[in-house]
């Protein structure tokens, strides 16, 4: 009576929810205060002023069929020429409106990008620990999701594994740096290898392999960790970007595509693009949204909630005697579990209200994640469970 | 190397875009003021000063978390209560916040319940004249489009042929009313028919068979027409709505499914539901303007200006010669062109600078669309140019 995949893909709760929900629930328990909720990704810095500044000042500056009236599809011009204008400035890129396709935030830019270019058999690649919905939206459009096992020492690229896993029908391979739920930066050393291994693979198949980049944590990286902007290592690269994190945004789901002029076939990619934007019924990116994009292009990230809590949080799990690679961006930690069944060891730490989530559903059994988007105080609190919670492991 | 049914549907150009296109070209070259461009459904009444209001006060009450962060995927859960509220006192109804699902626009409500509904060899059924995109999204989740044949004496439902094209593959019909293109509204008649018909067919082949009730002009209807709400009359009713129209706000993206307690296993339904808008990338209905339509609920639209250019226009044309259906809501006519060819009525208004729309791009050949959006004084001085089109058939 009803598609069977969609009423199991819209009711099958995933771990994080579950956790989530168990959490609400133990909060009406035993208060608010004593619950360590370190499983949603959801940004705790404020949006910044100067945006909300720039809503009243359109409000006030513009007619409302100009601000709210649809878009061309790809979205406004002058937006995109704006916006094309600062990535060059702060990348050394040479975009123009014409490269950039407005999108509802990043998981519609990565969607639209993998039904554009997906064809009957084509596989694309994701490196372990990955972002779960992935796999959802890779086989919604009819795509294989292939999975390049972990390298947990730093969380860089296992570039044997990766050699194993491209094949000729490798449409693309996505990148997430910095990495939800790793928190790794890939360095520009990593970056250089991909492209060089990715050209070889297209010179041996006679067929373009993309780059899927997808940025939402761009503008959450550390200090002493640069973030590669991928379309000057690699031409076949389509950069998927949201403000849901760079100014608390997630909620109005807004970001976009660049389609680099260097691209195999620059009129056939992003014509795809514009096709699958319509039957996934994106029909413009919300519209005042645009505009306020605009007027705050190039203003910066205020990252030091994230910069101070990662720390706090690092330090504190070392020194209760975790194994985890240091902070480098986004808001996550992923450290090694203290048993190799990182769903028990999960189960473990919720006897002391500590809510994390295990590896296994990033695709990196044995460890978990850490979401350190919380209050600065609830991190200080949580640290002598973490601390209890080890000593159980001893 | 990409998607080829994504390319062509995102590179074809619609007759309606062709149209355009041609009018910003001719009005750079004879002056905008010379162009009667009756070719787009823009709303063209300026956003109501309490929609802007709303978002002031938002901004300036709220935590910008409130605003800006993500919602859960059906949509803020105070929100749905207060518009659900609002339907009930309007139409009578029962439903809670439970029974709504927030989405981008009607775009993505009926895409969204098309998905959600779709097995392998389905049928979706829709009534000539039709919104063009109908064809696109039902085919895009592996439906098949059936047309009904128009009745054009009031571009009601012509149940003869309804019935022939009723099969034990039908999964729904889908209601536009008002009506893009014809303007016509459905009477308590047409939708009271339309639900029997349906009843005996359900009982007829053992399964249900849903109407998908695309809305997005409800509050535009004029005088002396009402437009029933179709739950009220039929159980297995999806009613998907749209702020695109009646706040004047279609860039925002911005509506709404209804999913009844009495439909055919509503937990099925409402599960499908979440699992279509996850795929199709709606990670929720954009926040800020969640909270807009919530505060905004029940206030009227100012349809006043529809209406004096629906007379306006109707007179002009029947003055003129021709055949017409009377202005009953949206903001079109679907007058019967002038020769049988609608391309070549269409192609010789030109000759006026008139753009119209061919009826065959509506599934009604013979036709022509006029979208009287657009400013009363435009339609005056257009209406000499139709008489003078006209003569030309004399």
């Amino acid at each position: 009576m009803v598609a069977e995949k969609m009423y199991e893909l819209g009711t099958k709760k995933s771990t994080i929810r579950t956790i989530f929900e168990f959490g609400r629930k133990r909060a009406a328990e035993v208060g608010e205060e004593n619950i360590f909720d370190f499983s949603l990704g959801n940004p705790n810095v404020p949006t910044p002023e100067f945006v909300k500044q720039a809503v009243v000042d359109i409000l006030s500056e513009m007619e409302p069929s100009a601000i709210h009236g649809y878009t061309i599809a790809p979205g406004n011009p002058e937006v995109r020429e704006i916006l094309a204008k600062s990535i060059n400035e702060r990348f050394g890129t040479q975009f123009s409106g014409k490269n950039l396709f407005l999108t509802a935030g990043a998981a519609a830019a990565i969607t639209i990008s993998f039904k554009a270019l997906c064809e009957a058999g084509d596989e694309f690649i994701a490196f372990a620990p990955f972002f779960p919905e992935y796999r959802c939206f890779v086989e919604s459009v009819g795509g294989k999701l292939v999975v390049v096992p972990p390298q947990p020492k730093d969380f860089q690229i296992d570039f044997g594994a990766f050699g194993k896993c491209v094949t000729p029908h490798t449409k693309a391979v996505i990148v997430n740096s910095p990495n939800n739920p790793s928190g790794a930066v890939y360095s520009e050393e990593t970056i250089r290898e991909l492209a060089s291994v990715l050209q070889a693979k297209e010179k041996e198949y006679g067929h373009p392999i993309f780059i899927i980049s997808d940025e939402p944590y761009r503008e959450i990286a550390f200090e002493g960790y640069t973030v590669p902007y991928v379309t000057k290592y690699y031409a076949n690269t389509l950069v998927c970007y949201s403000y849901s994190k760079s100014f608390s945004l997630p909620g109005e789901r807004i970001g976009y595509i660049v389609v680099p002029d260097e691209i195999a076939d620059f009129g056939r990619v992003y014509g795809a693009i514009a096709g699958a934007a319509r039957v996934l019924t994106h029909v413009n990116a919300p519209s005042l949204w645009q505009l306020v994009i605009a007027r705050c292009a190039g203003r910066p990230s205020d990252i030091r909630t994230y910069v101070k809590n990662g720390r706090l949080l690092y330090q504190g799990l070392i020194d209760a005697g975790f194994e985890c690679v240091k902070p480098q961006g986004a808001f996550y930690l992923f450290p090694k579990a203290l048993e190799p069944d990182d769903y028990a060891f999960c189960e473990r730490a919720k006897k002391y209200d500590l809510l994390l989530v295990p590896g296994t559903d990033f695709g990196c059994p044995g460890y978990f994640r850490v979401a350190y988007c919380i209050k600065t105080e609830t991190i200080e609190r949580s640290l002598p469970l973490f601390k209890k919670l080890a000593a159980e492991y001893r």
